[in-house]
């Protein structure tokens, strides 16, 4: 099962700190959240002049989805294979794993995914240091419009993994293979739109690598992302 | 099973409408075409400049099919996972899903399209607001032809969806994945022929947001279609 | 299963002549030709004028590949699935078909090519009819270069089937997608190099609708293509 | 099973050595590396002029990666289909088979893709003969940064296989599929990088049909390689 995640059931959450079953599913979060980021931002490295842009996102689309369908893989029966702080925050909510696991594996996978693309930076020719894999917004795109695709990124994400990995459903093929191949498509439709983020982990260990936090991000409150909304409609 | 549709054997339609599973059913049809025009369509717009067409082709037949694929595995369980007329309307036919319901799904899935088309006119810059995802047919096909394309797409379409949801034969593997590549599939072949419709749905939504319904159709009628076609062949 | 052929072991060819079953499957294998080669084909037309040809084979390839796990999918479970004279040839070797079983396919399945190539050159701008998906070979190989590429690829093709099928091994996944994939690597390797081939019902298809028959193809004597291969190892 | 590899358990490898199931086990694995350098390396041939290196990308790894899931398709009951050294070491170190059937799999594994690779010298155009599929490293990287990419692709592969084969754990879908899908994605990101070696019998049959042992490899001594990687992340 991916939805596994200790005693949330009896609540006591520090009892399970002190098994060991936690500790090597955060380490597997830590190790698996290294080679996702490694591998995925590689792919999005310019090393060699790309010329046509979709052929760069079905790669890159490819090379993110494929490589979470690989790391659930190796670590789905360890730690669930989350690899994302918000797929954990969103176990967390539907009562599959506790709050403590879900924090522990937040910092884990952090903390991976900046191991990983500090990985990356080092087989990097010194020139490209500045991009390792950033995820940017298209500068085309004010800030509500960028929240509000994320939103349905993000949605369409846990709704599939949701649907994944629910063991009372007709089972629709591989988990793996499905949660991947929903990551791929998201990167497909939307890596010229906002970068295809969706993961904390992977966004924030490219920026702070790269040191660079130029999101594009005008960030605006509330009602001005509701506005800017109501505005590119009409 | 992807085919259920409640009491069809008892003929008493108009009991099922009273039945909450019936409107969860169209809810989902709603929300899961709402997702798959804003991903799909998402991914033809050139919000960046495109060089080469083939890559391009895979880009969008992937996100197209692909997408299909997960939003069957979030809501195949609850409503079939049709997000197309065409299916709705196939599976009436085959005695699967009463009439009653497939009326109320095509509205649902026309309804759903049509807020993902305009959500994603919300998020696209403006200057590329007049073609989201537009059904576009080949200027140098004439509307024979086209119809004829489109008929073997749906028949083939149509053809795999029993195929893959068929309880009585070996299984193929995953329903979900089988329909979601036939969808790809189709797409590879059939972009710079007719732009792929197979989808009433989604077309109409990418026609109303744009405001564009110039197909390019120069609407024959029947004996018209047959003598274009006989004239090509010769 | 996808092995499946009548009387065989009863040796009594002429009696499975006149059972339902054996005509349902030559209609099925007639009809998913068609389909086949109209959808494979069409995707090899460029309609629209293309730049890169690595795009443009990951395209061709995924098409002709997906296309053949679609119709799998379909018929598999009415014929088997081949068509493919090559393949219904080697069924028919392995006894797992009766040879008048395989001479039905081999005829249904040529006469489903040629209409689908005429379908597609019904649907064809007039301008592009002369190239209907030719395959053609690369002008730099001559003929004893192709034999032993073709050699290769047929080989190949027939022992994926047999390994998909066997339903003595381990399941390897879906015979359909496993079988379609199989078909799908070897046109991303092989497109340049012969046209990828493996189809003679799909090669002639194309050749006699396009009225071309050039396969750039030198056909040498036996002696002389071991000579050639000789040559070119030097 | 994936996994099998004879009478590891009673230690007697002399014994088996006499036994017919590891001679067929020993022939599938090199004829399964023959047609996967022959396909793969194909894939690599720039025998028509490519414009956009992404594509090329796309097209290489799935090419390399579904090959390797089609060879498990054919040989893996036979022999587990290996068709890599690295991965018959990593499989005798795990005890799952015997270091004399890891040996002679190696021996197999190296003649078959040299004989792949001279089929392939054989079928290409002379002028094309210096470079078929060679495995080159990025001129921009050193070393150091070299070494350490491939540790950790081979690191992902060995964790994956691993994974796809562990009979104890849920099954996530066909592990031929997962293999290969795992060569694909390494490909995809690191073709660009260090030429997705991973293996060592194809990267040495190109190299000795090539006659090119120029991997761009200023090889390092281990302290050198420390500093490279110190260095390069300042």
């Amino acid at each position: 099962k991916l939805r596994k995640g200790g005693d949330t059931e009896t609540g006591n959450w520090l009892q399970e700190l002190q098994t060991w079953p936690l500790w090597r599913a955060v380490l597997a979060e830590f190790l698996a959240t290294l080679v996702f980021v490694f591998i995925g931002t590689m792919s999005a490295v310019d090393i060699v002049p790309l010329t046509d842009p979709a052929g760069k996102f079905v790669r890159i689309g490819l090379t993110f989805g494929l490589m979470i369908a690989v790391c659930i893989q190796m670590i789905g029966h360890v730690s669930g294979g989350h690899m994302n702080p918000a797929v954990s925050l969103a176990m967390a909510v539907a009562m599959e794993i506790s709050p403590a696991r879900a924090v522990l594996y937040t910092v884990a996978q952090c903390c991976g995914g900046m191991l990983g693309s500090l990985l990356l930076k080092g087989v990097t020719p010194g020139e490209l240091n500045d991009n390792l894999g950033l995820t940017t917004i298209n500068p085309d795109l004010n800030g509500g419009q960028a929240v509000a695709c994320e939103i349905v990124f993000t949605f369409i994400l846990v709704m599939s993994i949701f649907g994944c990995t629910d063991p009372s459903r007709a089972l629709f093929g591989s988990p793996a293979l499905g949660i991947g191949l929903t990551v791929s498509v998201l990167h497909f439709a939307s890596i010229p739109f906002t970068g295809a983020s969706m993961n904390p982990a992977r966004s924030l260990a490219s920026s702070v690598v790269s040191n660079n936090f130029d999101l594009h991000w005008k960030t605006p409150s509330f009602p001005e992302t509701a506005r800017q909304l109501m505005d590119s409609k009409d």
